[in-house]
């Protein structure tokens, strides 16, 4: 089961942020990714909607040889924190707890912001987490439906006119309830990051979910005695459900060039 | 059959626009729309993709007493323009040739612009209508893919500062190429027409590609003289395949308030 890949999955591209932090953590692990790119996105959908998906996306995984699941998707994590899990004999983590954690960690005046698609704030996913470990935190969460077009979109450039002045209209009210830690809450928002600090300052840390994640990820196989032995560099496998042809432009955007992956389409049930 | 319902579908609420138009214009007659808010949107993904949904939601339509197909979706109605038609039995039309129509009646200046997702752009439905028609105009065309989500996330109002920066990006081409007659390729587009105007000027007229496809619908229904005796008011039955809380708040922003509609979740096959 060592040799056993990481399954890792996302409505589109942005669990490769999960992904890319993986390559540099555990370059030895192979990894399995799926992007549902024929249904992106997820988090203006319904609960039961993603729910379904998230069901159908890991199936998919599981006809892999996966030793551990990571949901890298923001919105699928929040939404199935009330649910059932896929395989209960499979190793799995989402993106809510691990972000958690960390804010937690870096928070020095206990107000913690976390900005999400509408889907992850409506489940309250996040500061259920956040205030059943402490109670005391106070948590500002402001849903950003436009982050993810603008990700896709390539308005990403810290002084892009266009995303900071969105970025204003949302996180302003980080700014007045004076939050110092930020939970980026969909693995899409980190290509808005220096958007982000320009916006708030430096007085603010900001968290990534996805990349928390796989650090939350290689300390479960750490502790399961599950990391491979291999010497050699992983193999790095991409699935997507729309064209290869627009999800390797995309690709090339999360992970950059010099990636060394096989793409292939693939069919959900 | 007079007595049958048209029937509509579209990626989701965009398709709306031509829904209000219908009403208008044949208030007597029954109307079945069906919007795939569950994989919506189209217009980022590729035309195989596109092509299979559509398969889908017409088969949905036809369990219905239909006479005539409206694909009221750009990116459809683009994409299906080089394959076989759904229903050969059915009167079908899509919102191609109804607004390319229009434009080659209002233009002067023989340049006309087009404005539409990734996939209509790129499938260049709207050049080759127009040409096969009319050689010797100038067709300009853009893809516009942060109009969908602008419009679902309402940054509408004529004077939005990031509708207009992000219109003047986009349709500053059709300036410097001095169309007189700007096609809105997409069912969505309509609610930004205020801000096209503010960045055009009064010198273009646009066409909103849903609109003209009731107006088509209405003359085909004409010719055929299946349009219905009905004295009242025709019913309105709206399908989605995501949850209908979330539909319905869309459709009061496209349809308005007063509308009288069934709404209802239904699944695919």
């Amino acid at each position: 089961m060592k040799d056993y890949a990481i399954g890792v999955f996302d409505s589109g591209v942005g669990g490769l942020t999960c992904v890319k932090e993986l390559k540099q953590i555990l370059p030895n692990e192979n990894v399995i990714y799926l992007g549902d790119t024929a249904r992106i996105p997820y988090g203006t959908k319904s609960g039961d909607t993603v729910y379904g998906y998230a069901l159908q996306d890991a199936r998919f995984l599981e006809e892999h040889k996966v030793k551990m699941f990571i949901v890298a998707c923001g919105t699928v994590s929040s939404v199935m924190m009330k649910r059932p899990v896929f395989d209960k004999k499979k190793l799995c983590t989402g993106v809510v707890y691990p972000a958690v954690a960390e804010a937690l960690k870096k928070t020095k005046n206990k107000r913690i912001g976390v900005i999400g698609t509408s889907a992850t704030i409506k489940s309250k996913a996040y500061e259920q987490a956040i205030n059943d470990i402490a109670p005391d935190v106070k948590v500002v969460t402001k849903a950003c439906p436009m982050f993810v077009p603008l990700v896709e979109n390539g308005y990403t450039s810290p002084d892009d006119p266009i995303s900071t002045a969105i970025s204003r209209d949302y996180l302003n009210v980080m700014i007045d309830e004076e939050v110092d830690t930020l939970i980026m809450g969909c693995t899409h928002y980190p290509h808005l990051k220096g958007v982000f600090e320009n916006v708030l300052g430096s007085g603010v840390s900001l968290v990534s979910s996805g990349a928390e994640a796989a650090k939350f990820a290689k300390r479960v196989l750490q502790n399961e005695n599950l990391l491979s032995d291999r010497k050699e560099e992983g193999r790095l496998e991409l699935y997507c459900t729309d064209s290869v042809e627009l999800f390797t432009e995309n690709v090339e955007t999360f992970l950059g060039h010099n990636i060394n992956a096989a793409i292939s389409q693939c069919v959900l049930k």
